[in-house]
């Protein structure tokens, strides 16, 4: 195991009701910024339920935070915080809210010109105090310092992070994804998956804890997200095991003391920068093709895979590793995904531009096993 | 699974040489009382890189606080910590340093008997800020907000907490372990141990995350436990692992949305009260016979673990749980404890002494399903 240093203060407020406490975790004279983004959360009663527990607070509304979040967008919100000399931001929404919010946070304070925050990792000093209501189970953005914020003029998107940036507080109350379209259910569920593997599926360096958090994690959403899947009538158990999946899926903890990766996360989000497909989707996308590509590398942790999330146990090495990848992609397709990237109309060109990128940024994810030159190769493999 | 509120704002530094970035987490004008306990940190090293760590510090030293530390020797250091005006508690030791510590820190600005915050629960307010440099892994109080305190005077040992009381920091260096007799580290692996059975073998609230969390704990320590043993070499990444997995054991994490029991540790608690028994030995005595007398209300967890965690799979549910609970306790014999009463010189007379101290109270752990009149039957079936 590697040294690390471990800190995540944020408070969750976990189950169904919980919307209501909110007014414990806020000073009672703060002047609140609620942000959200297209307004579903004025039809499914989330929006009500926030509002009738910040009775009595001083608030202002910022709507219309767009999936993968605009700079231009989060910016006009800037100009609102500091005009209106706002104390606190209240995120409701999903993963997009929460990123976007975090980065209003973040600029509020900057001095120059915020992108810096992302293009450059321009340092962080002071941010505006945040929590949130948590209405998708997907990005884990709830119980984390970061998040991904997309400059829509130059189709750049890039993350950010800071532990000045964690919410204060994060409600998980299932029941605010009941009335989520099942693309979005699909999307978070195929997002955590992801997350986990991130994180475990790199090379082995002796952390057993780690390793079978992130396994129960990902058998846990192997089991759940069909069952989500398969009824119209959504199940509060079966809810409130995807959203802590996803939550414990990326608060840090499964990536302590461990060889962290983040090339899929890298080449997807280029795939969304410059084709507008959804996060989860580049991510089932790419990383069947990446695990291909590194099936001698990672064989160790491929083959722990294979086993321990996949049961399979016959069948030469060779035949364990290529099982498991086809059994996750199918799996990504099972709930619902399009994993190639013809599926998406897009083809060889843009190949050609996102890898003319890396190569001008010159590397990929955390680890040198996937190189700049391998990204056309992965992406060619899932044409 | 239950609504829960998590919080742990507990920064851990993991890792060979950690002791030397302490520093970073002390305000510079702190006057720091170090705490500690029968001196083994003078001969291991341990003093020294805390000492290096502090140049620059004023520091008073409070030596001495005894294993099951005791109400009257904390209450002395809460005089110098009053006297001298100290700011920084620094704990360095194992779980009875760590948790005497806590109770100093909230005893200080206690009004009235501080005995109250053990005996009445009594409200705590403030607390005097504390971090810690571990040196050996059982208890998980590195990162959790309680503590256990006894008072010698009256043979009574209770629990107390307050989120006021987690450590600012926790410095988890496996290599501060390597210099315990065999005897602590032992008692470490059983205490973890028991500390997740507590939380995990209960009943089932479809908590699939929690679960498979506390069976990865339990697998790790079965798998690292016995090597750490083994041989008179300590390995490094075997101490890593068995370090942070007895801090996941009890930072609250498993415990989340579940039913937690705790009556192992009560019942423990009076033994060691009486009989001075070491409080992980405790566990291995009373956790047998808890689960025998369980077996058939706590079925569904206890064939779950009989499956899971010691791949039991033949033979039917009655033998599945028999064969998972002498497993278990074969498993403590197998470390170096005995699991009998009768093999520390405990007989009836001290069972009717326990059982009725119990009577008095009036509950045993925080489920119904162990009942007072149950305490006699329980210590009886491990004479």
């Amino acid at each position: 195991m590697e040294n690390f240093d471990f800190y995540n203060p944020v408070n969750i407020l976990f189950g169904k009701g919980k919307i209501a406490e909110i007014n414990k975790h806020i000073s009672k004279d703060a002047k609140i910024l609620m942000t959200y983004g297209g307004g579903s959360i004025k039809k499914n009663g989330v929006y009500d339920q926030v509002v009738d527990a910040l009775k009595g607070y001083e608030i202002i509304e910022f709507g219309g935070i767009e999936p993968n979040p605009h700079f231009e967008t989060l910016m006009k919100a800037v100009e609102i915080v500091k005009s209106e000399k706002i104390d606190f931001l209240l995120a409701v929404g999903g993963g997009s809210v929460l990123d976007g919010t975090k980065f209003i946070a973040a600029a509020t304070y900057f001095e120059g010109d915020a992108w810096d925050i992302l293009a450059k990792r321009a340092p962080i000093t002071k941010a505006v105090e945040l929590g949130a209501v948590l209405t998708l189970a997907a990005t884990g953005s709830e119980m984390n310092n970061g998040g991904v914020v997309t400059k829509a003029a130059t189709k750049e998107k890039k993350a950010f992070g800071n532990p000045l940036l964690f919410p204060k507080f994060s409600v998980l109350d299932p029941e605010t994804t009941y009335s989520l379209p099942k693309r979005q259910v699909t999307n978070g569920i195929v997002d955590a998956y992801v997350h986990v593997m991130e994180q475990y599926l790199t090379y082995p360096v002796n952390s057993p804890v780690q390793d079978r958090f992130a396994e129960g994690i990902l058998l846990t959403l192997l089991e759940e997200g069909p069952k989500a899947l398969a009824s119209d009538t959504p199940d509060y158990e079966n809810r409130a095991n995807l959203m802590w999946a996803a939550t414990m899926a990326l608060n840090g903890l499964i990536g302590m003391g461990v060889k962290s990766d983040w090339a899929t996360h890298m080449i997807g989000h280029e795939l969304t920068a410059f084709h507008g497909i959804d996060h989860a989707v580049t991510l089932a996308i790419v990383l069947p093709g990446l695990l291909t590509q590194l099936k001698e590398k990672r064989s160790e942790k491929l083959l722990q895979y294979a086993e321990r999330v996949w049961n399979i146990t016959e069948g030469s090495d060779e035949e364990k590793k290529a099982l498991a990848i086809d059994k996750t992609e199918a799996f990504f397709n099972q709930v619902g995904i399009k994993t190639r990237l013809s599926e998406h109309n897009v083809g060889q060109d843009s190949i050609d531009v996102i890898a003319s990128r890396f190569e001008e940024r010159g590397f990929v994810g955390m680890l040198p096993d996937v190189e700049v030159k391998d990204v056309a190769e992965i992406l060619v493999s899932r044409l």
